[in-house]
């Protein structure tokens, strides 16, 4: 349930401050909300956790919150990764929704030799990955990565960081199972493209140390859907749903 | 990856029928595939299995198809169950896709005290259910049932099914916790509307016998997220998950 309106800027964040919204908040308090002086509105920035403030002034492209309290605390962000293949527009707006839902911290979108979609629109996937931060109430927003190869990302990846290959082949392992067997730490989550990784592509990156391939289940899963699905049971089997919600 | 056309029909299947598609098959077949007489392609009707045909006759608005061979054997059809309030058009099109593809066996919308889409186009619903079966390889399609209030169908469901409440209140064990305790057979997953369940409903939702209340972690998630996540979690800890997939 969204019970408040959370907004997410990029000024610092304290006591006593008046924040000025960007123009297009701005619009969106004045003329979608339709708040005026004296609403409550909460504001994150990442860095200084959540302040409440209240709306003191509004106009045609401008609207002014005067903080006044914080209501919570930064907290330590999480440290974990998808590492996607663009997918086509409605489909990509919806994994950097659901995925910052999840509580992935950064987006890698990487081509592979199967990627159809070419152009990444980092701009609106940003903006999905901001609106998605305000309704979930997460204190930071996830990055996203300027696309690159995956070869590319593949040769700079940490040792220590392992990678949750969601592999389609049915040669992988339920990924419960590597779940339960690995130890904790930071954990990525890799999907290829709709038409799945080329043979090749799979065979190099069942090879890389920190590569952790895992089935997904007996059907055959749309790209998106991979994604989404192993970092829900990542998150419920070694992430943060291992404790409750904040209320 | 989606490596054949697989098509879902109602007649029934055996080697050596002939098999007229419907007109919007035969349209799918002619004009967006460009297939013709030869063209491989798989039908299966949820009793039967796949079976392998060939494309013996096209024209304008009919198709048929000569069956030579039982590609799959029909499997025991799953028993998961979605019960979930109608969200709106793109997200409700989405969750039965998904819902498809990580194996639920039936969905079930419900009104609840919240619930803002009040009407549900059912055809749609099935389509979209029919579509998704035939991309993810499944044998059979998820029945979409008739919307009814919530309360008429907790009235009558078994008494053994046990239904994971996606409950964001943060009072509830944390999903993966849940599961460990419990023990096998028939499960649901409940997702409340966009605006969460009414406090009265909770109430009377967790003194039912066979509801298990879930938490999903810290964050608030949309409906169609935490359904699902839940789903995926529950595919992979008690689900057909824990097997490989067929190759």
């Amino acid at each position: 349930m969204i019970a408040k309106t959370r907004l997410f800027v990029t000024t610092d964040l304290a006591g006593g401050l008046s924040i000025g919204l960007e123009p297009s908040q701005a619009h969106y308090v004045k003329t979608v909300l339709r708040l005026g002086p004296g609403a409550e509105v909460a504001l994150f920035n990442g860095r200084d956790g959540e302040w409440r403030g209240r709306v003191d002034g509004v106009g045609k492209g401008w609207c002014s919150v005067a903080l006044y309290e914080q209501s919570r605390r930064q907290e330590p962000p999480g440290d974990l990764a998808l590492v996607f293949a663009p997918l086509k527009r409605g489909r990509i707006d919806f994994l950097v929704e659901k995925a910052t839902e999840l509580g992935v911290a950064a987006l890698h979108p990487v081509f592979t030799r199967r990627s159809v979609v070419e152009r990444v629109n980092l701009d609106r996937l940003r903006a999905n990955a901001i609106e998605a931060a305000e309704q979930c109430e997460r204190l930071d927003v996830p990055a996203v990565a300027e696309p690159e190869p995956l070869e590319r990302l593949m040769a700079r990846w940490p040792a220590h960081r392992r990678l949750l290959l969601c592999d389609e082949s049915g040669a992988a392992p339920p990924i419960a199972e590597t779940l339960a067997a690995a130890s904790g730490g930071a954990a990525a989550v890799l999907v290829g493209p709709e038409g799945g990784f080329a043979e090749t592509e799979l065979d190099a990156l069942r090879k890389l140390p920190f590569v952790s391939p895992v089935g997904l289940g007996p059907r055959v899963l749309r790209a998106d859907t991979a994604a989404l699905a192993a970092l829900s049971v990542l998150q419920a089997l070694a992430g943060d749903w291992r404790r409750p919600r904040r209320r």
